[in-house]
């Protein structure tokens, strides 16, 4: 299943959505929190016809596959830029909640650049991605592409790097282009950092992720870095680099989440 | 004025509040968006009952000094967290709209630092921040103690340090107290590290805000740093670590911004 096709959007009324958690997007069984943004945000993004800039999502429950519906609420339309809070909704019971501005890059102008894209080894000589939990491979594996920094994949073997970072490789299977709406996937598709920060490899639950999008994809894999820098009290952050195969940055990411138990 | 009376909200009804922006926390007559936000985050905090761990805000409109009001939605209120969203309104028009999670940091727990404070010369030895842009100092600069890096504040004298950073202190006026509310304003106080990248020094709006508490801050001025690494196609980010003088991480902060024209 393509994503475009796993992340559709029904208009049922004004700002009204239906749509499909689909299995095979989850881990574990729950959706993947990138895929289930991405619904969200393409039910915006239909809304307010203008492309994601920046969104946050705040996520209240586990999601289970089934159907959703998502409400967006527009709250200010302007020339440059326009601003939108949806909530998605299943089973009756809010499961994620966000807040997004729309609008275009405006290309040209100053441009500064403190890093450049992170360096892998060639996409096709790269492995694809085992799990990363213990257990049969998910088959959300099956419809993303992750190709994983060799020195990034030790926890799989319980042998982590020690560095709470991941770098690698994100495509859609079958080559499908990556767009804005798409990023938001590839911000949250890869296992969690702390895997390699010697913490239990578990789920840590996301509470708050922002993906800002910096460009539109040039076709090919994207080259992706996260690393948590500041795990303490229960809480760890994840930031991410999202570059193209043309060498420009297309998404920074950020999130708050629960540290492993 | 403290800051604590320059963001007291009053209860109107449930989940409504009356405000003032108080004029003298502005910069050029647009508020501070910091100290906007501290507004709001106050509002959601008295609503939820519980502090804030993180909040998005969206910037709508520049904020002139005058009556406000906020209007909470409890989106969601479960044990360890509680989500809610919130608009700040000023005369009829949304100026500034969040949507945050509230609870406790967990203290204990497994720890990992990335890195540790920012260096800066001591508090006592560092100079009063001059004003960020040509004009009178800001009436802002009375209520607040910014203490700027002294390799940070060339772009004043139209000799930037190249690197789109800035580091410095920050304390309230008359050693107020800093709490969780209190780093939504040190979040956004400084200078943009814009300044120090070589573009115009002008206003940089900011689109998004997102600020995660990572702790509540010890008695003392904080240490803080703040750097844009990617400025390109209209937009900049800016990240930022606040720590407390007793060396721990109490927020971290992120925004999407206009380029300066």
């Amino acid at each position: 299943m393509h994503f475009a096709t796993a992340t559709a959007v029904h208009p049922v009324g004004e700002g009204r959505f239906d749509a499909t958690v689909h299995p095979g997007w989850d881990i574990g069984g729950n959706a993947n929190g990138g895929y289930l943004m991405a619904i969200a945000v393409r039910a915006m993004t239909d809304t307010i016809g203008r492309p994601p800039l920046t969104v946050t999502g705040h996520y209240l429950r586990p999601a289970p596959a089934g159907e959703c519906e998502i409400e967006v609420t527009t709250i200010r339309s302007g020339r440059r830029l326009a601003t939108a809070s949806a909530t998605l909704t299943i089973d009756g019971k809010a499961t994620l909640t966000l807040l997004a501005t729309f609008g275009e890059q405006t290309p040209g102008g100053p441009s500064r650049q403190m890093s450049g894209p992170v360096d892998l080894p060639p996409f096709e000589e790269s492995a694809a991605a085992p799990s990363a939990l213990k257990g049969p491979r998910p088959e959300l594996m099956n419809r993303i592409d992750i190709r994983m920094h060799p020195e990034d994949s030790g926890f799989r073997r319980g042998a982590p790097s020690g560095t709470a970072q991941v770098r690698g490789w994100f495509a859609l299977a079958g080559e499908e282009p990556i767009d804005a709406i798409a990023l938001m996937l590839a911000a949250d598709a890869f296992p969690p950092p702390v895997f390699n920060s010697g913490l239990p490899v578990a789920w840590a639950p996301t509470v708050e992720l922002t993906v800002h999008v910096r460009g539109v994809p040039a076709r090919g894999p994207l080259r992706c870095a996260f690393r948590s820098r500041f795990i303490h009290d229960g809480l760890l952050d994840e930031e991410g680099e999202i570059w193209d195969s043309a060498g420009a940055l297309v998404c920074q990411s950020r999130q708050l989440a629960l540290t492993p138990r």
